[in-house]
């Protein structure tokens, strides 16, 4: 119902737009100037919520076009900056000062002043959301409106600044309404049912969030533990094997802490550090509950990695390669089973082969198709870049962290999506508490994970 | 102690920043780059806290110095900034937010990271405390310790946005160490003991206070508030006549609310208004539990009056002005009781006369006294400006949040305190809430006050 | 696995209660007397809770009989009483006190200092439960047995005094595992899932429970509640028609709190009054949040209506009675409807019809029923007697709680369970609050029902 | 202002007792009867909180005189109970349940009832101290009363049973009003000001208190605890010597818990026990928190040693005793330092030393008073009898509990209450938490301390 009454007409937008967001003060009156009235801030957000999806964009993009830096001004005061560069410090850093204050767009008030208003940052992480869905849908990706962005996600990381979470543990009897939220944004290993919620935040196993003051009642990021004995090597035994639930738990059965899902709930929080975090403040925690506690380590899945295999083996039927694959003996198997021809053949049927989940079904073929798949997925998650980083983001998230590659599960994800995603392969990622800075640092520097 | 060992010597202390300060990364990498560990900040922080003041000193100044902006950098961006002015407009933006980039200090950083540790807020708000005594005792008023007050004070008003800033309720019922506190901080009237105390978060009585998630159990700002009948027009009825502890209030003779003590506790956070924000949250939070009441008003004090007046008639003695202050009668009136002689000396005898409060023990004097110093304080409240603001502090204060001056009270503040600052005076700044932006606005750019 | 080594053999039972079972202290001593150690609590609850059912019953039946009343000292002191009646009053008073000392069951300590224990209540609670079901089973009902009970039952009312109980409101921010239970109890409109539940604490509706310090995280009687715009006459409108989750409730719509469902949980407190008591404190607090609220009504089912009908049905017919039921016209109709023979036949006919749910979906029959079935549903309500109370056990417990018979509803359930317990018949029984206690007075005195 | 008005008339109160004190109902209706109307109760503690103390031993004695058991009733029961004394079991069962009942006093009910009501059990609370203090001041102390001092004492004896008491520790974050009362009941060693009492809620102190959720915000009973390397041997050390504020526990500096203070705060809960409870919870709440700490012992006063002590000399001096007491060198030295006259002359100088604390500035006389005082008081606390039970109270209360004397302290509270009431000699009841109840038993069988 996107009609001009109802707020998108142009005018509507216009006249709103030059009445909320106030000039910027100037330089000298800029610390004494009182906030516009929390009206203005009220008004642009019920007019935003009652848009429909196009006007939104329209007006966020006459937001980010008409109400940025005033480019004029800047550019006088990088005049002024060259001029000052030979006169003393102090002139210096006031111009440096006054310029810097020049390049912030008219808008940063108006979102900075939003963030004051009852349920204002809450509407700005949402805002941003939508903003980062036009910015990739490149409906209308202007430079303007990454402009925007890039304001709002340097807004987002101060709030959001670690020192403002707050670490939860999530139990059975935390409130309904986060139980639901934390069963809603578990993207990794669906909940089925309340039955499965309970279990996932039972005995052996802890599920820690973290909130935020101004975003009461809502998980940002949330993250699953389970508590074994050893490193896991496949999810089965953690989210569908029944354990009792009420079984009490045995410290001296628990060794290790595998952090099998961690899922970030916000889009609009996108680029706003928040897992790394969370990662480490929990396994502090595990470790004053758990003194003795030494292994920490993921249990993640390999998404992408069927396809990116696909691709492979597709260029290199066309480019003839691929036959060292396997031994002779192997393809010969491989075609009893397929029922091809062999060479070029061949290849067609271990792509097809891969491209269903039949073969998990016959002992043969997957303790043939093992050690080929777990030798390309090592590539894959190793060698295969993208500017410098692990093309898998899953990969990249953990190494950048610090963590590093520890062992391939085979087997390790028998679901359908598992095997679809990754040949039922999973990944453990191991944190080193006192090595993930040196970890990091090398990674992002060297781009070479270890 | 400040001995080199400890770590006040040069060298540690360059090699302790060196090592703890990383290097901003490249533009491109800024949002991949990891968060330097942990470690670093804790590092600083324990580093600082065992200094000495002057040491202190020497620590902000090297940080502020060596660890600014790379003033390079920025001017060779300002030259690009002025090349581009001719090509379109994505690349002027992308000019523009490097050079922005480039302005930022490399020590913004630290701070940042510092924010993320458990204390870390805390320790800037204090940090800040120290850096704004050192730039008022103008030992070493540097520019650049201006700068890094500049970016803290930035970074402290994300943080303590109102957004996450959480209305607390004190009563007798709180935490003893939040009552403590509470007392301690009350500078306007002081709190003389326990059951004083108790009253003031007693019947008839509010208290509120601002708390952060990052400083738990520190109120940050706090109002104290009067329920009355009407707009008292003396501060003894509040805080000095013993209405019993018990009584229940009784809503039907509650219409108005005076405000008649506001504190700032943290000297760290000059700057970041906090004081005006909470003011308005409690009305709303007044309004809501007596929704019939519609008088609000500070009972506030004239602090800087006296020592205004003296120096206006020591101004006026030299000048051989002042003699229209009284009538003739007046002046032989005031003649008789301080026994002088006319003229300059009658001038004299009146300076002498304020300087002490021997008159307000004579109803003669006093009521000599009163038309003339109500009339002289209105002037003192209205007409005196500095750069075109109220020269009182807490009338510009008040008159900035959108307060109207409402009242001029006599024998207001019977206090030995409340005579020497301001011959007893006070006054009511009254908040009509659906004006106050108006009025804000009209008093920040007209200058001028209602 | 009832073998003898694991407890239930008649010695280790009996060397257990020889052990834990203190003697009574004299009379003289009684003040005195230091508890037991805690650890022949524990150490009775451990052993009772490991038994099979069946040893339970052994152990209560011997505590009932070896551990109750002295019979003997109580006779004697009946003999002294008598011998006394003479005697001046404080004799005489002493005596009886005495009397009623050597009257208290030996086994009653240990109750009381079970109750003692961390989860010594429940444990009692549940103890009792298995009492009641011994009792009631007639295995084995001895008048011990029932002393037993008595006595129990006399504790629970003192530790369950309403004064000891906290009124709860659940709603979807309620810790889980107590949503879980409210679903799990609901006895009267079964929950059918999570958002069934959901909506149970949403807009326009209302939870409540009792819980007790002593057993934390456990409601004990749940009652819910609908905001009307008047009194509901069916259940449809209110547990099966889906309203949206995320209405917002307009209060001018509220006149009317309906309590559509109150359930006890603990079968161990049969006896001990609580429903009553939740109800009105429920009144009460929904008076406070809607001072406007003036209808306060049930919404209740009429189990055993069917049945009674049935029963009374078949007697007629034995007896050639119940033609004036219908008038020849309405015979007719129903002959034509079942193909049946008119006169005794038909009233077998019409036994079948209402013997299933079939006639409900005839708009003809139901038609021809409505006046019948409700004549005959309130003949059944109002004057059925059972020792002078209403037969009907949820009338009984309304009529005792003071409310009253207020309007019979047709098609008022008309799922399968409320149309073959009652013939889809609900009624309210209203409650005038003002008016209770007499109503309640007037119906236990007189065993009427207004 | 005790006039009949005011309600104190006797036909008033009479008429208020004739209506709100129901009649029993009958034996076969006791569990159907619906509760009297709460009005009745709140109409009941309205009058009599507005009576005067005079109306209020008036209002007690009528409702215990004509409110009680029905003698009549009771006495024909009892001859009905030795009518079937050779009946079968099922009968005397019926009969002596029957006679149970019987001699329920009518008040018993308005007593249940009121605890229902909110502020009920505090009013019964208050409401025996009430008639307490009546019976032990002896003004009227009739057998009636003494009943209704019993009935109460039962039914407060099942609402404070500890499984519905709740263990808080109280700390400088606990409420203010808290801590205030914690201040106020401190009877034993009397809290300063609000310094000391931070102190004693502060580090190497622990303050508990058991509360009850029918009285909200009262602590009930309240132990004080110092943690220490050794058992103390004087309270200064405890509570006068001034350890910082802000010291940070040592847990390897902490081996001993020493119950410095016990203290039960109302009046009306007589004969309630709660304190021996409160020491063995806590005593296990310490041992989960120092897992290696075993030395749990009290640091008691010893009232009533000194004016024992008198009374002792006093009667010795009569009968010429005494003289052993000392040795001739003893004596001397008395002899010289009190300037008296040897023989009796020396018994009185001895007994008048003792009545100043002057003695206590004299090292000489300190030296030579300690073996003697100690011996004194070695023999008051263990050989001193009341009816079989330690004279003294405090020693009765810790051994009933099962708790060791285990060491006398000599200059152990030298305040000049500590001198006065026991020559400054305190003493230490250890607690070994195993042997507890089988001294506790032993004292109370054998009345032996061990």
């Amino acid at each position: 119902f996107s009609t001009p009454a109802c707020g998108g007409g142009p005018s509507v937008m216009e006249d709103l737009l030059a009445r909320v967001v106030a000039p910027l003060p100037t330089y000298e009156t800029r610390d004494k100037a009182p906030p516009p009235p929390e009206l203005n801030s009220l008004e642009f957000m019920n007019f935003y919520k009652s848009l429909e999806k196009e006007d939104k964009l329209n007006l966020l993009s006459k937001l980010s076009q008409d109400f940025g830096v005033d480019h004029k001004g800047a550019s006088e005061l990088a005049v002024k900056l060259l001029d000052t560069q030979l006169r003393d410090l102090a002139t210096i850093l006031q111009v440096e000062d006054r310029l810097r204050y020049s390049l912030v767009p008219r808008y940063r008030q108006l979102l900075s002043h939003i963030s004051r208003v009852e349920g204002g940052v809450k509407f700005l992480v949402d805002l941003r959301s939508d903003l980062l869905e036009i910015i990739s849908s490149k409906v209308c990706d202007t430079a303007q409106l990454r402009d925007l962005n890039g304001t709002l996600r340097s807004l987002l990381s101060e709030w959001f600044s670690v020192g403002l979470l707050k670490l939860e543990r999530i139990t059975w009897e935390s409130p309904c309404d986060i139980l639901q939220k934390i069963s809603q944004y578990e993207a990794v290993h669906p909940v089925r049912n309340w039955t499965d919620l309970k279990r996932r935040v039972g005995p052996y196993r802890r599920c820690y969030a973290f909130t935020h003051a101004a975003m009461p009642g809502e998980p940002l990021v949330v993250l699953h533990v389970a508590l074994t004995e050893e490193i896991s090597n496949n999810i089965q035994g953690i989210v569908r094997e029944f354990a009792t639930l009420d079984a009490e738990e045995d410290a001296n059965k628990i060794n290790a802490a595998v952090f099998y899902s961690i899922s970030s709930t916000q889009a609009g929080l996108q680029g706003v550090e928040l897992g790394n975090y969370l990662i480490k403040r929990v396994v502090r925690e595990l470790q004053s509950e758990f003194p003795h506690m030494s292994q920490f380590s993921s249990l993640s899945p390999i998404p992408g990695f069927a396809s990116w295999l696909q691709g492979l083996l597709s260029q290199w039927r066309k480019e003839g390669r691929g036959l060292e694959l396997l031994s002779e003996q192997e393809w010969r198997t491989l075609e009893e089973a397929t029922d091809c021809t062999p060479g070029t053949g061949a290849i067609d049927a271990l792509r097809k082969l891969i491209g269903t989940n039949e073969w998990t079904r016959s002992e043969r073929l997957s303790l043939l198709l093992e050690p080929v798949l777990m030798r390309l997925c090592a590539w894959y998650l190793y060698g295969e870049k993208r500017r410098g980083y692990a093309l898998n983001p899953v990969a990249n998230f953990h190494l950048q962290n610090g963590a590093v590659m520890w062992r391939l599960n085979w087997n390790a994800d028998t679901s359908p999506r598992g095997v679809a995603n990754s040949c039922g392969i999973m990944v453990n990622y191991r944190y080193f508490l006192n090595e993930t800075s040196q970890n990091s640092a090398l990674y992002l520097q060297n781009k070479l994970c270890m």
